[in-house]
């Protein structure tokens, strides 16, 4: 059966600011120091299993263009425009509908846009079990990752065996998933064991997974189907304008996965992450002897544990620890480390003030 | 007799990098919110006292374009351009000589371009009874500054009164100058009363500083003398040129005040501030209810005690503490209050890598 990659690429990332900007999210930046975008660094790490002919991306319509100047490989009609953003679970039916009448049926490989693999070899050998898994039935397979710290940031999978039902080696049961755990919870799952973080990566049959949204969200489904029989059609936009704004935003974890029946997973340990927040170009790339990651002309005097990203000019650094420097030509982030998570506020106090053109 | 002002300008200012350069030093910079240059401010200051046609300013040859543009009511031929630095001896001695010339004789107000001043009233009342004493006789005077704390950046003038002088209130013997001390002596001449910060202004006859250059160091009396005579001639720029070279660099408190006698100190208590780095911001301008000095396009969230002047694009400081941000065309600086004293490493490192555009 045939194999087909899903990329999705709608989110807006904000965390990234001021070098992510509405009109250009991090799934389109360099992050990594290569020069390569991350939707472009997501797409690459397939090839081996598939042609660009075989990968869709649903974004955004204004995210298009971009995505057309990064892959341009991926055939036009496999960039699936979203009329609105309405959370995963659309998304994901959207591109079922769409796979599966080109294909009448393959197997998705549903992918984050923005995330980082290290090891891809690791990597590409639990998606092709994930891949046997979907093949051989009604299953749902979610790629989990073995945590390696008490993160309290992701969702966490309860996985154990289910003695009956014969699984092969390195595939488990879902028992259950949980929300965002505190630290004392997360600590207890990473010791129990028992727990992997949710990558939000998803691997099943385009028709399975539509048949999972005809029992459990079934006017979705009847708005994906619609979407179906006009696609292709010259009523294609209209039918699927009026159908997604119809359609609830909902998350597949919440709308599909927490629901369903015969749902596996495989724990991965293949280097992910999910490069959150600026803090996190301190474990993705290189840091020097002072635990500094720096790009750009950039001078650095009794500085240490500091990200700094250079835009045009020099950027002296003198006395620093624990902070991040963005610099870009419209706008300049000073940030420390503890406080990352209130770049939003900059944001929101940007919305406030009428600032679009910053955000 | 007339009273003319010296006004000195001839210094770098690295410590206001990056707004300051080479080619563009902290006397010519605004740092009050003004709009005002510190030599305008400096000059203006003293316009009840005197017309602009006697204020005269010593500078670096490559810093006459920026006080013609900067104080055009100044007459050019009172710009007197050093061929070479050479500290503040032969600086104050080449005006001398000039005024000598012109004038006959008058008392000099000798000042530094580049020092803040908040109580003009008291500040002018202070001048006046210093060119009453200095034109009394063979007087030197020099302007000491009621200490507030123990600062170690200065150096310190130990005064007293002496019974058989007859000295009028007010004015004091100078005892000694010391050298900047360390932080246990600075709090004992603190509280011994018995001691002035060495502000660097000076007020004497012109007849009288040349006697004593005449004195103490009578190589370079020579040359100014020299200078003096072809002032005015066809032949002033190669006298001058050929004597400046020979002149040991020297500065006024070592090679004249700390030897010569008839030193007086008049304490000063007008709100006088070198502005010596950039967190002399924090105390010359007004900060906000949370400590911090903003200037230009600044967002701030979570942020104290810092000072950012912003440059052409919007800065957004997140939690910081005790920070300077300095943004211009070319250069930012990010840097540590603690670690102000750096910022001559950044330079030393711009010099090292032939980045003289940016020094």
């Amino acid at each position: 059966m045939k194999t087909a990659a899903v990329i999705m690429a709608g989110g807006k990332g904000e965390r990234f600011w001021p070098r992510s900007r509405q009109k250009f999210p991090k799934q389109f930046l360099s992050l990594t120091g290569d020069g390569k975008s991350m939707i472009r660094l997501t797409a690459e790490r397939h090839l081996s299993m598939m042609d660009f002919e075989d990968m869709f991306v649903v974004t955004n319509r204004d995210y298009v263009p971009l995505v057309r100047e990064q892959l341009p490989e991926i055939p036009p009609e496999n960039i699936l425009a979203e009329p609105k953003a309405r959370n995963t679970a659309p998304c994901i039916g959207f591109a079922a509908a769409v796979i599966q009448k080109k294909y009448e049926d393959a197997v998705m490989l549903v992918l984050a846009s923005d995330h980082l693999i290290k090891n891809t070899t690791l990597y590409l050998d639990t998606l092709s079990l994930a891949v046997d898994v979907a093949e051989d039935g009604q299953n749902l397979v979610t790629i989990g990752i073995t945590p390696t710290y008490p993160e309290t940031g992701y969702g966490y999978i309860h996985f154990g065996r289910d003695e009956q039902s014969g699984e092969r080696r390195g595939v488990y049961t879902v028992k259950r998933f949980v929300e965002k755990p505190d630290l004392e919870t997360a600590k207890e799952y990473l010791n129990s064991g028992e727990y992997l973080w949710n990558s939000g990566m998803f691997v099943w049959k385009a028709s399975t997974v539509l048949q999972k949204f005809c029992e459990l969200m079934p006017d979705t489904y009847a708005g994906l189907m619609n979407i179906q029989k006009a696609w292709g059609e010259p009523s294609q936009d209209t039918v699927l304008e009026r159908n997604y704004a119809a359609f609830k935003a909902e998350s597949v974890d919440y709308g599909i996965m927490e629901r369903a029946t015969h749902i596996h997973t495989i724990p991965g340990n293949f280097g992910w992450d999910d490069v959150g927040s600026w803090l996190a170009l301190a474990h993705i790339n290189r840091t020097n002897e002072l635990g500094n990651v720096v790009q750009g002309d950039v001078i650095t005097i009794g500085t240490r544990d500091s990200i700094i990203e250079g835009g045009k000019k020099l950027i002296a650094a003198v006395g620093l620890t624990d902070m991040i420097i963005v610099d870009t030509d419209d706008a300049l982030l000073v940030c420390h480390r503890d406080s990352a998570g209130d770049i939003k506020k900059v944001l929101e106090n940007l919305k406030i003030c009428n600032r679009s053109e910053l955000l």
